[in-house]
């Protein structure tokens, strides 16, 4: 199943279209995003046997965040080798940094994106976790359970920001209006099994005007999702429709010698095997307002 | 004016006791503590002419979070020279350290909270801020224009897990259930100024089974209210219901020597004059489960 926002409504997205999840149920489920976590089992049950005949075509510049109004936004740094000798950094042992990406800068996966004043705004690619069951001192074994599905999401980094005053500034350097990018929808588990994919080990990658600067797969995470997601729920319950960036792998602009970061007018495209694309366009911060 | 949350509805607090704004209002505004946000202007204009009648008594055990659902919940860390120096960190001179507190942390002002096997958990008293109005890109002249009132936070801190690893793990180490307590409610700032206090220089303190062991006042944070709504919301939008928890000032236990933590039994209250007071009563995990 792939399911998502199409006009800031509730979406189930099949080979021939797009199908309006509360039109076809009746009414039985609604048209909010988020009502696919009131009762993940009911929607799941519901989209297995939704009519393909309800399917219309749709506009991809009417995607929306998949999830856009989540309680909680996980992210995660510093969780590939590569990334973290990059970045200059001891890789984490016990567990990785956590941040967040406030929800304000969450958007659909076709943007443009003001670049911030005299800054240096940076990619990092990475595979999202959407929590569909809620998450509490769950074992890394048997938390594939809790999830929803995956989807692309792009952690945009105001490496200024980021980086200024006496400790880093993970949160908000991240957090710039559109600086987190998510879609095109989410992919369940099984739809990925059944396309012949390893949930466990996807191919990601950006690329800037076409010329790739990311490429990883996700058997490098020095944390993967079960361990992140035990990790975290020993601590904080997670809950239906949080989200979980999981980090990023090498090859940021920041990384770079001499660093490069992104221009007004350039195209990024974030991809993940299986699940879809993303793409960005950045203007000057003149030409966004 | 004070309002907040009484049994989970939204509630307006007068001398002679508790106001359910969605009975006394008709149905006019809602009964989510939410629904104070949804039109600020008239849910206040609707407060200035309650009915004073229609107040009952209530207990206090029935307080919950006065903003149990933000969208968004900044953290301020450093704002306070002497804890900064406490804390063996630079003061911050551009902007201090920005993380959050996950929201499944934010409780109500009565609590009992269960204390992390090996941990070192420690105090933090703090003036938070909730946002009225929608702030983005507001200057510092205009930002109390945007804040719906004030409160009483405690950012409670588990040292060993905020500080292990590579980079510090402030969010997470703040974000075990219960570490977020807030209330007793929100007051407005019309209500402050009319009992002859002034928003910018409050008094905060917080004591261990009576014993003070924070005492600071708002006038000495490194950046003020109004400075942080500035360069918060130059970045991200803030919006209705949002929380700012500000900072703490010297005094946490981990800047003494020896450090100290808090221990099961111990009772911590939080206070800020005009506004009310926290009282968290600590367990050990295995009596709190």
């Amino acid at each position: 199943m792939r399911y998502g926002t199409l006009s800031g409504r509730l979406t189930l997205f099949v080979p021939t279209g797009a199908i309006d999840v509360e039109k076809a149920s009746g009414g039985r489920i609604g048209a909010d995003p988020h009502a696919a976590y009131d009762d993940w089992d009911a929607f799941r049950a519901w989209a297995a046997q939704a009519d393909p005949a309800d399917a219309h075509p749709f506009d991809e510049a009417d995607l929306g965040a998949p999830v856009p109004a989540p309680a909680q936004v996980f992210a995660i740094g510093l969780n590939y080798r590569d990334h973290a000798a990059e970045s200059k950094l001891a890789a984490p042992d016990r567990f990785p940094p956590v941040f967040t990406k406030f929800r304000t800068a969450l958007s659909g996966p076709v943007t443009t994106v003001a670049l911030p004043d005299g800054g240096n705004t940076d990619w990092e690619v990475e595979l999202v976790a959407v929590i569909g069951r809620r998450a509490e001192r769950v074992a890394a074994a048997d938390a594939w359970d809790h999830v929803a599905g995956l989807t692309v999401g792009q952690d945009l980094s105001e490496r200024i920001g980021q980086l200024a005053g006496p400790a880093p500034q993970f949160s908000l350097g991240k957090s710039f209006p559109g600086f987190a990018p998510t879609g095109p929808w989410v992919v369940t588990l099984d739809e990925l099994r059944d396309s012949g994919l390893d949930p466990d080990d996807l191919e990601l990658s950006c690329a800037v005007d076409g010329e790739t600067v990311q490429h990883g797969r996700t058997r490098d995470l020095l944390f993967d999702v079960p361990a992140l997601i035990e990790g975290l729920s020993a601590v904080t319950p997670l809950l239906p429709g949080d989200l979980l960036f999981t980090g990023t792998p090498a090859g940021v602009g920041a990384g770079r010698t001499p660093p490069r970061f992104l221009r007004a007018g350039e195209v990024l495209t974030s991809q993940i095997a299986g699940i879809g694309e993303l793409r960005q366009t950045f203007t000057s911060t003149l030409e966004g307002e």
